[in-house]
């Protein structure tokens, strides 16, 4: 990637894009099939795109929602194609369905339902502006015939929009965390919260890669990440294509390299912040954070300041998700623990304020005590 | 099993054995082929031993070394089979060159070294011994011709005797720590410090094992341990084996695990213990020493009391072996991580003494501090 130091990016051969849109051509960087192989999957149709997110072949909150928002125009496209004489109530209807049908790929995605809404009331938006009036209110007038192609162009700009916030949103991030990355210092961190789960530059990743960029040397020290070893497929491939230097290393080994003293700071994602400052993010970031206080290391969480939720008051109160024991039973065609034996396979744990050091937004790094600080961003 | 309240056992057909020696025939269960198979593999050569050690059929110090003296017991018996007119000399040399060669197989393993030194001095011993003074000092007296029926019988007794020394151990450390084992308490462990790694009981699962004949009940938390998987191929096997009630986790999740306060003490084995109770084991002990002090849980450590290495002052003198980083890279077939990234797979840490609660030896459960407890293992 090129830029320059305020994070404004260029992007070039060179980038990690899950997700590209070029010359109205939606393609998907198919996650499922790396490190081996790096393939960028076109996506033609609403019924692929449903399949790529059902099968995890893009995935992260920010992502999923850029690829549900795309997947959402190209299918109104091909019905417009099919039927091109569709009254706009017929087509608002369409898409309508097909906006159902792509939710219901990763029916827990907050991002990806409330992507969809979006393209819903731009589509709604641009029927009800009638060609006399285009920037009438979209309540104030009846559906206007032959506005169908005035909605697929606004399905396609409001989807470009999507994807361009959450680029703005990385971008924030990594210019917020900048600072953190000085010359020299190692990194450690835990699960996928890179370019490959967002639009660019990741989340926890963005610091990292503009420092990269601004010439900083410093190194990562990825997790795998079990079970579904999202550091080991993942980060270690992004980094490694960033030509970041990232070694991987087994969950366990967390505590013997901070003794080492190679770990200066962790830096790690997140899937919600409680308005307590309490942090969710994937199984294993609780233990890390501990090890962490333990030797002194700061810990740092990374996400967009839309990732708090202020209807949560505190950890305790986000309930745990419990995965397929098969997930830990099983890798994958082999057996690797016996058929019948118990196990515990909870998703994320929740990781409580008072061993986080500060959270990364695009609005700035925020500190302690997070009841005050998570507050000032509700302005 | 079965057995009195002393840890005095009767094995029986549910025995999780990982070495059987009957009627004069020796069986190795092959742990390569668990948890899918459980195949009693007979050996009938020093060349089948070697490669069973070789490829880990048979894996865990004292089983290497009770392997490696039955393999030469079974190598030199072939030798008087093929060659019955051989003399005394002819047949010591042969033994040492049998031994050499076993040896071979693991050249760091310090069981397998030891035991087949004192078959040598069994084979040396029953040579010198003259037919008309069985008694007589070994030392005294020129070989005996016709011995050699002598010296092979030796070397069975020295196999048997060595077998059955580890059965006590075991039994010991099984009755050390039963006191720990209470009604309903949860036990987390890591890696394998079982039967399976022993000839009977194991020595983190003796304390285990015997409370289960006992009607306690408890629970056993397995973590899988990264990469190679032991907690998930082999503790979780023969724990659910012998009907104990077992959940295995991955590594990362221990520190939720202790959260919810599920664990009430944490037991691990050990492959060397420092004159000032430094503890070295498998990759990850270190880290769950540091959550089990975060969350006040006893962390204790067994093992026989010869590990107890005087000959190093402190932990920080053991050498870490770097283990070969597809490890890590691969599971199985499979690849989880790109080709060339850069990997640290060291195969133990160091646990220092102040996060160890005690350790549990076949002479009793020792306290800190170390430095003096341990002492009183040389008397």
């Amino acid at each position: 990637m090129k830029g320059d130091n305020n994070g404004n990016l260029r992007t070039t051969q060179s980038d990690v894009l899950s997700i590209s849109f070029r010359d109205d051509r939606l393609y998907f960087l198919d996650q499922t099939r790396l490190p081996e192989e790096s393939v960028q999957e076109e996506q033609s149709s609403a019924e692929q795109v449903w399949d790529s997110i059902k099968r995890l072949k893009v995935r992260g909150a920010p992502a999923i929602g850029i690829a549900g928002a795309y997947g959402l125009y190209i299918g109104a496209r091909r019905q417009l194609q099919t039927e091109p004489r569709m009254t706009a109530d017929a087509f608002i209807s369409q898409i309508e369905k097909t906006a159902a049908y792509l939710d219901s790929a990763r029916p827990t995605a907050v991002n990806l339902s409330w992507a969809l809404k979006r393209m819903i009331a731009a589509a709604r938006a641009a029927a009800f502006a009638t060609s006399a009036h285009p920037a009438a209110a979209p309540a104030a007038a009846a559906p206007a015939a032959g506005s169908v192609e005035r909605i697929l162009a606004a399905l396609r700009t409001e989807a470009e929009l999507i994807h361009e916030e959450d680029r703005q949103l990385c971008r924030g991030i990594g210019k917020a965390g900048l600072t953190l990355v000085r010359e020299g210092i190692g990194i450690l961190t835990h699960c996928n919260a890179g370019a490959l789960a967002t639009s660019i530059l990741g989340t926890v990743t963005a610091p990292l890669y503009l420092a990269h960029q601004n010439g900083i040397n410093f190194r990562v020290y990825a997790d795998e990440t079990r079970p579904l070893l999202q550091g080991a497929r993942l980060t270690s491939w992004e980094l490694d294509q960033g030509g970041i230097d990232v070694t991987l290393i087994c969950d366990n080994m967390a505590a013997s390299l901070m003794a080492t003293g190679k770990v200066d700071i962790v830096l790690v994602g997140t899937d919600r912040v409680a308005a307590n400052g309490d942090v969710a993010n994937k199984i294993g970031t609780y233990g890390v954070a501990l090890l962490a206080r333990h030797f002194d290391i700061p810990f740092y969480v990374a996400c967009p300041s839309s990732t708090v939720d202020f209807d949560t008051a505190t950890g305790s109160l986000i309930t745990i998700e419990e995965r397929d024991p098969e997930e830990v039973r099983f890798f994958g065609a082999r057996r690797i623990a016996p058929e019948q034996v118990k196990v515990w396979n909870p998703a994320f744990d929740v990781t409580p304020n008072e061993f986080v050091t500060g959270i990364i937004t695009e609005r700035g790094i925020l500190r302690p005590p997070y009841a005050d600080s998570l507050r000032t961003l509700r302005r």
